[in-house]
Parts: C-alpha cells; sequence; structure tokens
C-alpha cells in the first residue's frame, strides 16, 4: 500500500520536511495548511517541489468548523473553501480533510450537516476535488467515526467520503469493528497514530502525546485490519502530534515513521519482510577508549583476562566465563571519551538477522572493517551503537574470534558467568524509536517503562530481552539532555556470588561505590534479613531487591569515561533490573562524582 | 505562622536541599524518606545539620499500606514502623505522615482501619511520636479527607492526628468547607500544593505536575482559611512533585516557594506585607551592546532621535514619543551579545514598590550605580532583569532622567508614541516562577497561558499586564533549552498607522521581515479585507489579527544579536498579542536566519 506522513508530524520547515519524508521512503504526504502558511515557496512551487522528490499531496488538511451552521455563517464558509480549492488546485491536490465542528455556531443537526457537506461537495466536485469529512473525538456534536459515517451517507454525494484516523476512534473507546460495515471507495482516507494510554483531557492527548504505531498503547494494527476488509486501498498516513518529534531532527523522525507503518504493515499481511531473527545471547560488548590502562585495570580487577588480541587492529577482547569485552584503542576510541560502541548479538542466522534490519531501514555497516577480516553481519542502532550478528564458535558460519590471536587463558574458576545485561543511554528525542527498533527490528520484547527518580530530575528506563533472558537491553533517557558521566551506559555482569565476586574485585585494588548506610537501615524495615547477611550487604555496597519470583543482589564498579559496570546475582527467577534501588544508586554516583570532582 | 517544604519539593543531594531551604528562610522541613535512604549523611548529621541551619525536621514522610489489612500483615507492619520510629528519634522528627493504603491487601472497613492505626498511634506514643493520616486522592478505599478524617475520630488516640494536603483535597473536587468541622488540635500538619487545572489521571497529576500555591488553578488560599478556623497552628508546609523542579536549581525553586507562601499567607491576612505598588506605564527599556552602530541604525530607521546622553557613563537615551530605549555601551553590554538588560516601570510610589519586592525575596540592587547618579529603586526579576521603579518627571521625586544630558530633539511627528509590550524569553525551569513574581510582587495581572507552535518546537507563552493596559509584558519559555538567536527577546512599539510607520523604517533603510505569500492567501480566506489593503500588508509584511474588541496589525524588524522590535497597531481594545500570527512570524525569523546565517 501508498505511504504517506503529514508534515506536521515532523520538525522544521515545510522544505525540510518534505525531504526527511521522501529520504525516508514515504510516498506522499498530507499538508498541514500551518506548514504551508509558513512557507516562503509559492504553492506551486511546493508542488514542483514534491514532484521533484516522489512525493505525491494526499491531502491538504484541515478545513474547520464548515457544516451545521447557520446560512449566513455557512455562505461565508464556502466561500472560504472556495479560496482553498483554488490553493489546492495551485497545489495539485485533490483531497480535503473536514473535521467536525467545534464551533459554538453549530447546532445538533444531522440533516443540516449532511445538507451543507453535500453543498461543499459539490462545490469541490467543480473544482475536481474530494471532501474526506472527520470526527474529531472532542467534535462539538459530531465525535464518533460512525456518526461521521452516517452523515457522509445521508449527504449521499460522490465527492464526498469520510476520514478515518485511528486517534479519534480509539482514544474514544470506539469498537473499531463497526468500520467493516463502511463500503471502501467511501473511505477517501486513513490517518494513523498511536498513543500511550494515558487518562488525560483527549484534546490535550491527542495534541501533545499521539506517537507512531507501535510505539503507543492502542491496537492500530486491530483497526486497519477492519480498514482493509472495507476494501479500503488509499494510502496510509500518519499523522502525529508530539511535544518530543516537534523538536526532534526531522530526518530521524521520519525512518523511525516509515519503520513503523512496514512493521504495521507486516503485523496485517500486506507487507512481506524478512522474519525476524531474535539473537540468542549476547557474544561481546566492545568499549572504545583512549587509554586502555584504567579499563584494564577494572577489568583485571573483575576477574577478566585479556585473553587475545586482534590480528589486525589495535583491539584486545577481555574475557571470564562467556562474558567478553572488547576494548578498542583505535581511532574510534580517540573520539570519545571511554564508552559502549557496539554490541555483539549471537544469532541463529546472522545473514537474515541483517537482512531484516536493513529491510527495516537500520544502517547497514561495511561487513568488513578490513580485507583480512571475517565478514560478520552488522547494523547501526538508533542511538549509534553498531550491533554485529554473530555466530560465535560455529563451525559453519563465520566466526567473528578467528580474527583474534590468542594470549592468555582465562580464570579456571571465573567470578562473572556472562553478560546479564547492558544499560544503554538513549538520545532523549528517541526513547520511544529505540523500543520500537529493538521490538520490531530484533524481534525482543519491550517490558513495561518504568520512571526513576534521579536526585536531578526523572529517567525513565525500558527493558527489551528476548524469551530466556539470555539477552537483556535496558534503556534508559532522562527528561532533559543530562550529564552523561553519571547517566553513563553500564554492562551488568553475572555471578553466582555477588559477595565473592565484590570481595575479590576490592582485593584485587577495585573500587565499589560506596552505598549510603540509611539503605541498609531500610532493607531491615522492609525484609528479613540476618544481621550477619546485612553487615555483608553494608561492608560491600550491595544493593538487595526482591519480586514475585525470586531475589537480585548487585553492586557497582566505579566510573570510567562513560562506562561503568555492575555486578548482579539474579536468583530464582527474579525479572527485573533492582529499579527500586535505581535512585540510591544514582544519589551515590552524584556523590562520587562530587567528590573526585570526575 | 512557620513556613516548612518537603525535601522532594527541591532537587539535589539531601544536603542541597537542606541548604537552599534554610537560605530561602523555610523554618523547617519535611524529610522525604528516599532523601535520606539515598543520603550518606546518618540521621545524627542530618539531624545536626538541620539544627545548624536553623531547620527544624517537621515531618517525616511517608509510611504507606499500613491500614486495614490482615493481621499477619499488620504484625509486619507494626515491625516495620517501629524501625522507622527509631531511626526518627535518632533524626529528632516526632511527627510521620501515614498515607491512606492502595495495597491489594487492605479491605473496606472502617473499624478494622481505626483499629490498627490506633495500635500504630499507641507504639508512636512509647517513643514520644505523632501519627498524622493522610487520604491519598487514588487511596484504595479511603480517599476524602472527611472518610481519612472519620477514621481518625473513630480511633481516638492522642497521638494520632490527621493530615491535610490541599492537592488530595482540591484534586478530588472535594468541598474544602468541611474542613472547619475539625478540631483543629487534631490537625497534625498541613501540605499545601497547587496545580494546573488538567484533565489527567490524578496519580500521574500529582506526581508530575503540583506547583507552589499561585502558580496553578487552586483555590489554595480559600483551603487555608478553613484549616485556620479550626484553630490550627502547625507549620505551613510546600509539598510539591513537579517534573521541572527537579532538574532545577534548588536555591531559585526554594526562594520561589517561599515567596508563594509569603503571599498566600497574605492573602488570608496572616502575614503583612507592604502593599503591592502596581506600575502605571513603562519608562525604558534599556539594551545592552558590545557595539552600537547596529542598534543606532535600526532605532534612527524607526524614527528615535538620541535625545540624550548620560553624564557618566556610556549610556544613550533614545526617543519617539513616550518610547524611551537606553543603549548601553559599557562593562555590562560586553559580557554577551545585544539584548535587553533591564526595564523602567513607572510607579507611583517607587520605594514603596521595591519594599515589597524585598519583602517577597527579589534581590534588591544598589540604588545608586555611580556616586553622582540619583537615587533609583531597582530589583533583579527572576530571569535576572533589572527593574527600576521610576517617576519620570515627577518633581517631588528623584527624576531618572536628571542623570542625563540633552543632546538632538525628538521628531515632532513620532511614528510610534509608546512602548506597547516587551516579550521576555525565560529560562526553561522558571516559567511558573516568573509569571506568581510578575502578579504577586508588581501586582500585575496574568493572562491565560498559549502555546505557540515554532518550526522546532511548542513555546508557551503568557502574558501579565495592568489594568489599562499601559503596562503588558509577555513571558514566553521553549519546551526546552532553545537557540535564543530566534526565541529572542523583543520591544513592540505602538503607533496609529503601522502602515506608514513600516514605509517610513524601511525608506530609512531598515529590514522588515518578510512574510510568505501564502499567509496573505489565507488572510483573503479568513477576513474581509479590500485588495488594496491585502496588497499593502504584502507589500510591507504585516500581519492581521482580530479579536471580539477590535483589529491588531503588526509587523516585525531584523534582529539585532538577542533584540528585535515589532511595530504595532493596536485598534478599538484589540487585547492581544497576534499570538494566532506567531507560528508564521517565527518560521520566518528562522528562515531569515538560515538565510543570512545569523
Amino acid at each position: 500500500m501508498r505511504t504517506s506522513i503529514a508534515t506536521v508530524s515532523l520538525s522544521g520547515s515545510l522544505t525540510e520536511k518534505l525531504t526527511a519524508a521522501a529520504r525516508a521512503g514515504f510516498d506522499g504526504v498530507e499538508i498541514f495548511e500551518n506548514d504551508l502558511l509558513a512557507s516562503p515557496l509559492t504553492p506551486e512551487e511546493i508542488r514542483d517541489r514534491c514532484a521533484d522528490l516522489g512525493l505525491s499531496i494526499d491531502l491538504y488538511q484541515p478545513m474547520r468548523d464548515i457544516e451545521a451552521v447557520p446560512e449566513d455563517e455557512f455562505a461565508r464558509n464556502l466561500r472560504r473553501a472556495e479560496r482553498k480549492f483554488q490553493l489546492m488546485r495551485r497545489l495539485g491536490a485533490d483531497t480535503v480533510l473536514v473535521c467536525s465542528s467545534v464551533s459554538p455556531l453549530a447546532v445538533d443537526d444531522d440533516v443540516l450537516a449532511a445538507r451543507q457537506l453535500r453543498q461543499l461537495a459539490e462545490l469541490a466536485q467543480e473544482f475536481g476535488m474530494r471532501v474526506a469529512y472527520e470526527a474529531l473525538a472532542w467534535g462539538r456534536h459530531v465525535s464518533t467515526y460512525d456518526h461521521a459515517w452516517r452523515i457522509v451517507e445521508r449527504a449521499d454525494h460522490p465527492a464526498l467520503g469520510t476520514c478515518l484516523d485511528s486517534f479519534h476512534i480509539l482514544a474514544r473507546g470506539s469498537d473499531p469493528k463497526g468500520i467493516e460495515d463502511l463500503p471502501g471507495e467511501k473511505i477517501f482516507f486513513l490517518q494513523l497514530a498511536d498513543a500511550p494510554l494515558l487518562a488525560m483531557d483527549v484534546l490535550q492527548w491527542s495534541r501533545h502525546h499521539r506517537c507512531f504505531p507501535g510505539q503507543g498503547g492502542f491496537d492500530v494494527a486491530g483497526l486497519l485490519r477492519h480498514v482493509l476488509r472495507t476494501g479500503y486501498d488509499g494510502p496510509l498516513s500518519l499523522e502525529v502530534f508530539n511535544d518530543v518529534f516537534r523538536q526532534a531532527e526531522a530526518g530521524p523522525t521520519a525512518v523511525d515513521a516509515r519503520r513503523s507503518l512496514l512493521v504495521l504493515q507486516e503485523s496485517v499481511g500486506v507487507a512481506s519482510l524478512p522474519a525476524p531473527v531474535v539473537p540468542t545471547g549476547v557474544a561481546f560488548a566492545e568499549l572504545v577508549t583512549p587509554d586502555a590502562e584504567p579499563l584494564a585495570a577494572l577489568l583485571g580487577a573483575l576477574g577478566f583476562a585479556r585473553t587475545a588480541r586482534h590480528r589486525g587492529k589495535p583491539v584486545d577482547l577481555w574475557q571470564q566465563g562467556e562474558a567478553r569485552i572488547l576494548v578498542n584503542t583505535g581511532p574510534a576510541g580517540r573520539r570519545d571519551r571511554t564508552g559502549l560502541a557496539a554490541l555483539g548479538l549471537e544469532s541463529p542466522d546472522p545473514a537474515g538477522a541483517a537482512r531484516r534490519t536493513e529491510a527495516l531501514l537500520a544502517p547497514v555497516l561495511p561487513r568488513r572493517r578490513a580485507p583480512q577480516d571475517v565478514p560478520l553481519d552488522a547494523v547501526a542502532a538508533p542511538d549509534g551503537t553498531e550491533l554485529f550478528f554473530c555466530a560465535t564458535n560455529r563451525p559453519e558460519l563465520p566466526n567473528w574470534l578467528t580474527d583474534f590471536e590468542d594470549l592468555e587463558h582465562p580464570a579456571e574458576a571465573p567470578n562473572v558467568h556472562r553478560i546479564d545485561h547492558l544499560a544503554l543511554t538513549q538520545p532523549w528525542h528517541h526513547f520511544d524509536e529505540a523500543a520500537l527498533f529493538h521490538r520490531s527490528v530484533l524481534g525482543l520484547e519491550a517490558q513495561q517503562s518504568v520512571d526513576v527518580a534521579d536526585p536531578y530530575g526523572l529517567l525513565r528506563s525500558r527493558a527489551v530481552t528476548n524469551a530466556d533472558g539470555s539477552v537483556r537491553i535496558a534503556l534508559t533517557v532522562g527528561a532533559a539532555p543530562t550529564d552523561d558521566t553519571v547517566h553513563a551506559q553500564h554492562i551488568a555482569l553475572a555471578t553466582d556470588d555477588v559477595v565473592a565476586a565484590a570481595r575479590r574485585f576490592r582485593e584485587a585494588g577495585g573500587h565499589l561505590l560506596p552505598i549510603p548506610g540509611n539503605y541498609y537501615d531500610d532493607l531491615v524495615a522492609r525484609f528479613d534479613l540476618s544481621e550477619a547477611e546485612l553487615a555483608t550487604y553494608r561492608e560491600l555496597g550491595i544493593l538487595y531487591d526482591q519480586d514475585a519470583h525470586g531475589v537480585f543482589r548487585h553492586c557497582y564498579t566505579h566510573t570510567v569515561g562513560r562506562v561503568f559496570f555492575e555486578l548482579v546475582q539474579r536468583d530464582a527467577g527474579y525479572r527485573g533490573y533492582g529499579a527500586h534501588n535505581a535512585p540510591v544508586r544514582l544519589a551515590a554516583q552524584h556523590a562520587a562524582k562530587a567528590v573526585t570532582g570526575g
């Protein structure tokens, strides 16, 4: 099906919006009137610009407060509409959106509404135009899609149809099944938007909090299925009002938007994409750094051994159990402070995984970083992290480890056996995008989003995981641009005995994040812990949590650049990440930073 | 009355919060449990820190999910409470807040709730503590203040009272008059918060959108009057959860908080402050600049004459009609780009106005900038703008103009007769604070807040005015830190003939902001304007608006540094500021900036 996006969904000038929509591969746009008014381009120039970019203008929107008004008012409305039809002719647009009236002049009279809309359609027809009438969720007398349809049916004019908008329908709690009773050819347009499930005034919800399908809580796919059963064959168009998108760069938002439509089309069976290949584990995490020494000291104290070195590049492999950390001191490392640059994900079918990510618009990275390297399938995530699809030690497939030359052997009794999870800080404009990417592109499952109180602002955090928990990624974002030395990325290492692991780390010269004594006084009040157990946690700065499934114990290392490590002991099916303890950990990190001046 | 603030209302570490509260002059604090848990200070150290700062600890909060639960669960709750009473003893706090239960274990049984709260109070009494029971608006079975009070009354224990919270009471729409039926000595605590009137889930409203009294839409003063009639003599305490305050520096937030309490106390007659002295006009606007030339050219083209020069400093007075602009090239100007640094407001009683601002915690500036200067009363507004209270040409009072030496005469037929309004960009953390300041400190009236769509994000704008409109200040803030070369401050100059003024400006070499032709095509559709009128507006970039009271025509100059000018013709009582046109103006400014690369 053809895809379209409303210019109001993107940030910037009209020219920037059109360019971003075209680059992301949309077939057409809805032109929002205010975007046109504010543009220095004439309608003819906008038409030509769209043509050059390969975009059709699928809708001009909106006309407001047209119908069910006294005759003298309606005469004025018709004159106004005539001006707009003239404009649309110059623009080369043939369909206009008319929203159900919110005017105090409007009366509750379907017969009058139908008669006036018929007159409008008559005028539209003279210009070769069509009118798509839509029920706003907060329309004065017409607020549901079936009511709008009854009026269109009564008006009975070939140039008058209805426009369906998933936001207005689902926000009102209307049953979308009734859509199937509409004749598809009378559905002139379909606008799609999702939204988080908020209990708030529907107008505010609509104007500030819409998001792309799959980013919110609406069953947009279910609605689309009903629409398709009518025989509708117009474009699928995204109309999203969102405070964050208004500020974000148009290019990435448009890519995100089109990805959401591709996934939506796949889910209703009208597009076929390479199937998701769910990762089955974490092969490695790659850190870049201008100075390997602090990281080497930290990894050594954690019990990692430098087991191998890349044959062609300054990259060391540090290993312990199945946990593998690459330390890269090449050119990328010198560009920035120490940070997490790449993830290797074990994949049952690396090439298939890469095909899906490419089909879903993720930038594909060169398969070989150097001519002699083993070819590896890799893409960039929305936050810029490189994702490698790996087949570690599987003889039938290229093995990234063959690029490495062995050095020392890892410890036989490791403290740490694998990477439990990775916490990735997201650019604040792209949090919903990141969750959609990891879910739809990688096939991971997104968990509930939680708010975490940092002393200097609220953070939002949302985990994406595979079914057996062998891949867990916690996506975190601040309420606004924040200090990234505290809101750093981190790597959580799984251990069977966090007490032993913490002690060995400390004895080897590592610095554990100190946790306030008050936290432990509170633990006693909340849980049945023995004095000895508590004393140990207090001594080592180990945090404690419990859910319905099990117990979680964890502690933190100091931070190097933008990265720190966590040691976690996840017992008996505990599912979370210690979110209850996060405010204490964040305050402790702020305090540690204040002390070191780091 | 004593004033107090909950630590959760302020940003930062516990130490930062306590310091900010003390510096702002609060008598005490409520310690929020999570702030204590996250603090490296022991309870004894926190007690001592508060004592050193002159702060009492008026409340420890909260205990949750205590009452109306099965006996084994309640036994656990009592053990938990005992730990907290031990902690409070170390802290030197004697009152604990207990919130009505939200636990799924809680049953709807007032008799059980009363019996268990009585047992809790019995335990509290052994420690010399008191329990203040509060109805959360979303409590499972107890969600209104009168219900909470009936349970407290039934429990009938001297160590058990109730806590009233204006948010929970007013958000539920309860009638606060019933508070007067409570005995004052059983109201153990009073928490005050305001909130904007939002139709949203009450829990989310409470956790993210509370604000200080006078910043929202609640009648907090009305509620307080009812409480005072009970004989309540405990502290007035602010408990505010707000996403913005969480990120803002604690110091200014605490000052803002205490100012709101002072105004609240004044409004219910328990504090007496110097009366507001409402300004009666704008005496001058002062611009600082590192280079006077571009400003001089702009002012000259607008028809201003350089009428006087300061006797001791590099400050020129530019005048036209009653519009006066000071251009300061002194040290302040060299610190930054060209910008608006100060406002002179005509005041019937400059000294009285300064006394009120000082009583309401605005920083008072030195009365003389130099020894030979006329003494002038001046304070700093929250955004740092200096406010001078002036008595221009009033013989009985010091006249700032006597510091100036006359140069040329102003034009006899001025284009501009006075300053219509000033638009001041506010730091985004302090928008509500700025409105409260201008209203309560200066005695101006705050108008409705409006959202304005900029191409790169939403702005909020709110005007404050005096009764006859001779002082109008539009406060504007972006959704996040924004580009201040576009979101600049501006000075709007009143003219009786905007067409003549715009033409004279252009003929004198000034650059008018070009407005897109599409805007004028839309004007024709919206308003009955003659072709000639429209052609003139189109030629000059004049924008047009109409409200129920009259017509508004306006156009804009180019921007110098962070300042531009607007020419406005406000006919027949039009009350607004052309907000409908603001998106077009903002887009045009972005476009102009893209062209000049400025």
